[in-house]
Order: structure tokens, then C-alpha cells, then sequence
């Protein structure tokens, strides 16, 4: 497989003395001897022993550091990725590897990429690499890929969780619990059955449609709307209703979720003018990306009612800011993000990541479906 | 349709001229003329305005007055039921009908039976009518009736949210978010994708059965335990597996959800020493009644550690006072009594209610399948 960045950065290297210099192949991932690879992990603390599973955090290192070493390489994990002074910034001249994961996101901007000189991989540890400047990580050669569908059920089943604690109106009880309170119309009021209520999807893709199986038996109307249908057998298997054109889904919708990546096209999709036409009471979930939301634009119809419900774990930017709005907009159930870093799901990620370095280091491919950016070009779904 | 009650009050009142005497007939629910209904239900102050088909509180009155009283009968609606002065006492000596609901229950002890004079019918808006005293009902002749299947989808939907939010613990991430927290370790370490797991649930009536159905495409390895086996079919298709020997079946289980009435049977049926024998770190979910475990029992196994997570909307006594244990143990995910009053579960209960008090007026019979006293004799899952 061609790796432009490998390619270049050989090429730069042939007249310098620099030990990471190698022979420019094609046929090679990684230029041969030591490697320097970083990860960046959320820290866990005093979390970190309570669960000897518990691999996606700083501390777990995605427990891959002793077969790394093994091999001679250097591995650098921190949660430290902001600002001029952070670990990472120490590692960015002269890592060959990031890893990095969305629930923790170190943004790699093109500022970044350009000073990141022995760079050729970006493994994202679980899904969703838009926290990379795709575009400058194309134009200047480097490899991007993520562990595709490692936690595509992790998330799907956190969403049916977020549409029935919308709909029953969970949070407000708990909340009462808590409070010693006892006022069961407060919560009745505005709780509903799932069943009978319209669910449509915005994106079927991998955890789209997984989230469409497990609706099935709830007796929902289903709605989906995506750029390709769903193969015929499935579809019918679920029998959900495509939808070619969003705008007109949307409106029927008594609940949206959003499955879509955040690309340029998906940016900002859910602005006032697009809230302003959804049906007034509607409950929304997202767990794709924060950005894919106008935030001002969510937490005013949720003050206003127009929006009855939003959770999900995705913000804009992450961390959330202690005065990020959808902190303390009315009928939220947010949660940090959390939705895919369950740990089966790391597990699983952790599994991936380690084969795709094994892959890089023996010159192979990864499994196709991994790639985000691959010589040059961006996977068709972040076009 | 013999009603004993009916025939005794009859014969007492034969010599008498109390207005409310009428002539004996084994053929009649109801003697003729105007009759005393009371219903008893929770109060929503000002949440009753906030949606028209919130018929299930005390304001809304089940939607039935303005039939009732069109045919002269007399409506009484509260929700104070408790002690000497409370407005159902009030009414205990020549009420003829009391309907009640599990949200907000009121007693009905052998006490207040004996001094309800007149009384003929007990109707339960919702299902479950473990808060009247049934074998004292079954003596005085009572009939006693609940609307069977009217919010079966209702509770079968909150409890598998509920199973979500304590596998992907949920609430601590939501506490995070409103007191400005970010750390996804917190959360993470004990967070788990319900694929895979072992769910087991301890009854398999209307409602364990709408649960397995909405679990099947969770692939879990689903088990449950009944007096009565699923019919093929549905066992087939469910693929849950039977399990005669309840303690046979428990300790298996990653998650016990709790589907059985409360009855003598069941009462304080998880205590310590069956809480000692389960899996370390299960969830369990009880939106059956909170009579069937030992409280401290409970409290003490989530504070070590040994309950991973409790979560249901049902407590012993309700409403929950403010000291309840519930309340303050760790890893609760509790609410008021919520899960069957869903706005769409409200709607059916009133109309059940009223076909059936229509039943009673016109001396017809009920659906046989609402009976919880009928004659003397109680419905065979309460022996």
C-alpha cells in the first residue's frame, strides 16, 4: 500500500543523518527500527484499579504498552493536549503515531499536522476522527483510520436508552428521588409509550441500523433517511420507511436521532431554521457529534418547549465547558461522552488499534473499511 | 354473575329503608339507582393544566365525571387517604365502588372493608392490587377488579430503559453534567454494552414476556422463571430459556428483572440471604412491587458493592418517605411509581375502568381476565 506521508517524509529524509530516516517503499506502512507512538487517553485516577478492564484510559494504555516495548518501540500516553505547554505538544515533532479516541478528543488541526514532521498515522481509538483536520491530514500524505463498528452496538444501545428515558421522562423522577420528593403527576404529565410514536432516523449506516433492529419490537413507525437504502432484505426485516428527502422526514418525526458523522455538509445541520419546522414537543438524541447542532439554537427550543427533549453525549467542544449551555437548558439527559468507551467497547477498540500498529509495522493493510484517509483521499462518507 | 357482596348487603338491607337497599339479585352487579363512586388518585395541582389527556390525577378524574354524574351517580375524587380525617374516610360507610390506582394507593385494609357498609366493587385504574387487603375482600364478598393489559406495554418499556441506564450507568454521567463535571472515567469504568450479558427475569406474565420480546435483538442470553411455561411459539421465537428452579436461575444472571405480583409467595422473597447468592456486581430491576425485597437487604447489598445497580419505580411504603434507604444507597436509578402511568397508559386504564363500571351498572360481566376477586375466590396468580 502507498502511504504518501511514509513517501514523503523518506524522500525528505534522504540527505539527513535524522535515525528515523529510511528508504522510501511503497510496499511499506512503516519505515523500519523504533517508532515513537503516542496515545491520548482520558485519565482515570482513582478509577483506573477498579476494573482491571479498563484499558482505554491513560492508565490502561489500551494495554498494548508491554507488547509495544517488546518490540522496541517508544510509547507516550497523557490526557495533557491543550495549549502551547501540554505533554503532547512535546511529542508532535518527532511521534510517528497518535492515537487519540472522541471521548477525549486532542484536536490535530492543520498547524499541528504541518509540524508534525515524522507523522504518518492517525489510529483513532473507537469512531469518529472529525476531531482531525481530514483535509490537511489528506493533502499532506498521512494515513487515518479508525476501528470501524468496535462500538457501533455500544452506541446503539445507548441511544434506545436516551430515546426511553426522553419519552418516559425518566430524569425529573430520579431527580425527585434524590430531592426526597414524592410527585408522580410531575412526571406523568409528559411521559409517553414509545410504542405507536414516530423514530426517525437522520443517517442508517452501522449503528443506524442497529438501532433500527433494536426498535423493531417497541411497534414504532420507522423512519430512516440516508444517502443509500438499506438493502431490500433488511429494510424489510425492520420495516422501516426510507426517507430520500430530510426535510420532509423530519416533521413527521415525534422522535429524531441523529447517526451521521460531522462533516463539512452535516456542520451546523440542526440550525433554528431547521428546529423551527420540526414538530413542536419533539425529543431528539444525538450521539454523533455535538457540531452537527446549532448550540444555541438546541438549548433555546428546549427552553421554549419546541424541543421536549435532548440527550446525548456529544458537545461542542469537548470537555464541555462548565458554561456550556446544554448544561442547564430544561428536559436535557446529557452525559459527558461516554456512549462507545463502554468496556466491551474497549475492549474491542483497544483489539483493533493493536492490530492495525501490528499491520503498520509489517508493511500490511488494514481492513478496508478502517480507512478515513488512505493516499490522499477521504472515506466517502466524510465527503 | 354472583356477586356476594352484593347479596349480603341485600339481605341486611331488606329490612331496612336505608335508600341505598334494593332487592336481592344474583343476576345483577349493581342494585338499581344512584350509586357513590370514589376514586382516589395522586393530585397535579399545576401540572393538571399542562395537558389535556392527563386524565390519570386527581383533576383529570379519569375523564369519566360528566358520564357518571349524567346517569346520577354521585363522584367523590381525592388523594387523601391517609389517617382518621383523611376525605376518603369520609366516604368509607356508603360508598358503593372505590377505585384506586398502585401510583398513589390507597389501603384498603380488612379494617376499613368492615366499615365500608355498602361497598360492592373495587376497582384498580392500572394493574396491581396488592395495596387492598384481597383475602379480607374475598370474605366480605367484594369484588375486586383491575384493568388487565392497560399499561403492560407501559411498564415492559420502562424496565428495559431501566436495564440500560444500569449497564451503561447513566445517572452518574447525567449527575456530572449538571454539577459541571467532565470525566469519562468516572463513568466508563462500569459502564457495559448489554450484548452478551445474562438477563434473567423472575416471572414471565404479560409483562416478562413484552420485556424478553424487546430484548431479543439485544442478543443477551435471555432466561426466565414462571410458575408456567411460555407457549413454544413464543418461546421460539423469544429463544428465552426456562428455568424451573428459581434459585437455580438467579445466580446465573447478570441482570434480574423482578415480574411478579406481590403475593404472600413473594413477599420479602429477596432478602439477604437470596441477595447473598447472586452474581457479585448484578443489577437488578423491580418495577413489580417493592414489598418483594427486603429494603435494608437491598440497601446494605448496593452499599457494598454487591448490587452492582438497583433501579424500579416501585417502594414499600408509597409514597416513599423522605428517610426511604432507596433514596440515599449508592447506584440507585430510582423514581416515584411512574412506569404504568405513562399518558398512554392513562388513557387505556380510564377507558377500562369505564367499561367496566358501564359493566357493573348494567349488571354484565367484566373481561374475565380483570378479575382479581371474583366470588369469593382470587385470581390464581395471587394464591
Amino acid at each position: 500500500m502507498a502511504m504518501l506521508r511514509a513517501a514523503k517524509h523518506a524522500m525528505r529524509s534522504l540527505g539527513s543523518t535524522a535515525p528515523e530516516a529510511a528508504p522510501f517503499s511503497r510496499m511499506l506502512h512503516a519505515s523500519p527500527g523504533s517508532k515513537k507512538i503516542v496515545g491520548v487517553f482520558y485519565k482515570a485516577n482513582e478509577y483506573a484499579s477498579l476494573n482491571p478492564k479498563f484499558v482505554g484510559c491513560v492508565e490502561g494504555s489500551l494495554g498494548i504498552r508491554d507488547w509495544l516495548e517488546s518490540q522496541g518501540h517508544q510509547y507516550i500516553v497523557t490526557d495533557d493536549k491543550e495549549g502551547p505547554n501540554c505533554e503532547l505538544e512535546k511529542h508532535i515533532h518527532d511521534m510517528h503515531v497518535l492515537i487519540t479516541t472522541p471521548f477525549h478528543p486532542a484536536y490535530v488541526t492543520a498547524e499541528r499536522i504541518k509540524r508534525a514532521k515524522n507523522l504518518q498515522l492517525l489510529l483513532t481509538a473507537g469512531i469518529g476522527s472529525d476531531h482531525i483536520d481530514l483535509k490537511a491530514a489528506a493533502e499532506s500524505g498521512l494515513t487515518v483510520a479508525e476501528v470501524t463498528g468496535s462500538n457501533v452496538v455500544s452506541v446503539a444501545e445507548d441511544e434506545l436508552m436516551r430515546i426511553l428515558i426522553l419519552v418516559r421522562n425518566f430524569v425529573p423522577g430520579y431527580l425527585q428521588v434524590i430531592k426526597g420528593d414524592w410527585n408522580v403527576a410531575g412526571i406523568a404529565y409528559r411521559a409517553y409509550d414509545l410504542e405507536g410514536k414516530t423514530v426517525g432516523t437522520v443517517g442508517a449506516g452501522r449503528i443506524g441500523k442497529l438501532l433500527l433492529q433494536r426498535l423493531k419490537p417497541f411497534n414504532c413507525n420507522l423512519l430512516y433517511h440516508d444517502r443509500i437504502k438499506i438493502e431490500p432484505a433488511l429494510e424489510n426485516e425492520i420495516g422501516a420507511k426510507f426517507e430520500e428527502d430530510l426535510d420532509a422526514m423530519l416533521p413527521k418525526c415525534d422522535i429524531i436521532v441523529i447517526n451521521t458523522p460531522l462533516t463539512e455538509k452535516t456542520r451546523g445541520m440542526f440550525n433554528k431554521e431547521r428546529i423551527g419546522k420540526l414538530k413542536k414537543g419533539v425529543l431528539i438524541v444525538n450521539n454523533a457529534r455535538g457540531a452537527i447542532m446549532d448550540t444555541q439554537a438546541v438549548a433555546d427550543a428546549c427552553s421554549s418547549g419546541h424541543i421536549a427533549g435532548y440527550s446525548g453525549d456529544v458537545w461542542n467542544p469537548q470537555p464541555a465547558p462548565k458554561d456550556h449551555p446544554w448544561r442547564y437548558m430544561p428536559n436535557q439527559a446529557m452525559t459527558p461522552h461516554i456512549s462507545g468507551t463502554t468496556i466491551d467497547g474497549q475492549l474491542r477498540y483497544a483489539a483493533g488499534v493493536k492490530d492495525m500498529l501490528d499491520c503498520y509495522f509489517k508493511g500490511q493493510e488494514f481492513p478496508a473499511q478502517n480507512y478515513i484517509v488512505k493516499e490522499g483521499k477521504l472515506a466517502s462518507q466524510y465527503l
